[in-house]
């Protein structure tokens, strides 16, 4: 998985340690500064604790332009959602979309100043415009700490949630998917529950719940199971 | 949701004041402390922003097990793994039961300290124990940081994922989601998919599977609906 964190014009250096810190809990390494005001400092080395390795290996660009020069999807955070050209996807929403694009090529994840955020110039640079959703009365999350939300939510959607007992289990594929819902949508149809002439939004519902969830292959084989069940007992 | 965040004998005031934080950013105010090295104090108000009001009501207790007396339940949090007396769920596993107690009673998330985490005694007075995934290499997440992620995932759990298409969902009950699974388990056996005398993992699969993508109530009847429908139909 190819996760790039990006920090713009961050103003403090503390705030890059503790960055860099949040990316290497959540298992990445890659973080990139836009002209940084204070860097490399003895504050961003002391807040990094254990992460002085993704710091060391921070790279430095003037301008965000080039900082994603090679990446092929850039996801641009912003609390300003009703003064954006589109409104931002919240993060949970966003995360299979982002997750899919750094398994296919690099993605950013695009952070702006601590005081100002992401500039419109910034923002124009970015594809995707994700927002955490936060306190109306009080959205103020500290940097280091949207970065931690940021890299635990992609963390997590991309593991395909392995649980103590069971261990991690091998995510479905596209095409996995793309046979459960097939097969789901003519089981469907077969049971009557689904009118092809008018199908509603019963799919588009199926669709949403599992891009939540993620599937692993063997969950997928499961479903297909149990469809399969039913339509061989309607048919007799 | 009655949402209360507790940290145990926590070292540094910074780490108060940037919990507080954390906690208010994601819409939560209930922070107690027990036993803290020193509170109050300028650290921690310095720290906590626009959050000083978190921070002035935070209630100071001198033991956890007075900090949890009128809670419905404690979740633990822990990177201890293996050495627990049962293996720690992973928070966004978790989420949806802590979300649900949190409906109904007061639901502690219990941190402990920087550099101990949580006692075996501590983790004693706790009904759950929740870890968040991380880095195996480089698990280390600063106290603030996990009080963030532990806020967001609950805060985003209780919203049911809204999509900016779809606009925010109704979740589904703990009873909602009760009568799904039996609805489910009923049909698979009827279907002849399920054996009720080896049912294998296929329930405990499906659990973990909604688990982690939370249900609406609109989502548990199209599901309980397709199911009807096949049932319907294998009678005939």
């Amino acid at each position: 998985m190819a996760l790039r964190i990006v920090l713009s014009h961050p103003s403090h250096p503390g705030n890059i340690g503790a960055a860099a810190r949040a990316v290497k809990t959540m298992g990445f390494a890659d973080l990139v500064l836009v002209a940084p005001r204070h860097f490399p400092d003895a504050d961003a080395t002391a807040m990094a604790a254990g992460a002085t390795d993704v710091l060391a290996n921070a790279r430095v660009f003037d301008t965000l332009e080039a900082a994603l020069a090679d990446c092929t999807l850039a996801a641009g955070f912003s609390a300003r959602g009703r003064e954006l050209s589109h409104p931002p996807m919240a993060l949970r929403e966003a995360a299979p979309e982002l997750t899919a694009a750094a398994a296919s090529g690099t993605l950013a994840l695009v952070f702006g100043n601590e005081t100002s955020g992401l500039s419109n110039a910034e923002l124009a640079l970015c594809q995707r415009f994700v927002s955490i959703p936060s306190n109306p009365a009080y959205g103020s999350l500290n940097l280091a700490a949207a970065v931690q939300v940021a890299c635990y939510e992609l963390a997590t959607t991309s593991v395909a949630h392995a649980t103590p007992a069971g261990g991690a289990g091998t995510a479905a594929t596209g095409e996995d998917i793309a046979g459960l819902f097939t097969h789901l949508e003519a089981s469907a149809v077969a049971s009557g529950f689904l009118d092809p002439a008018r199908p509603g939004r019963f799919m588009e519902r199926m669709r949403r719940l599992f891009a939540r969830s993620g599937l692993e292959r063997e969950e997928v084989k499961l479903i297909r199971g149990l469809l399969a069940a039913f339509e061989e007992r309607m048919r007799r």
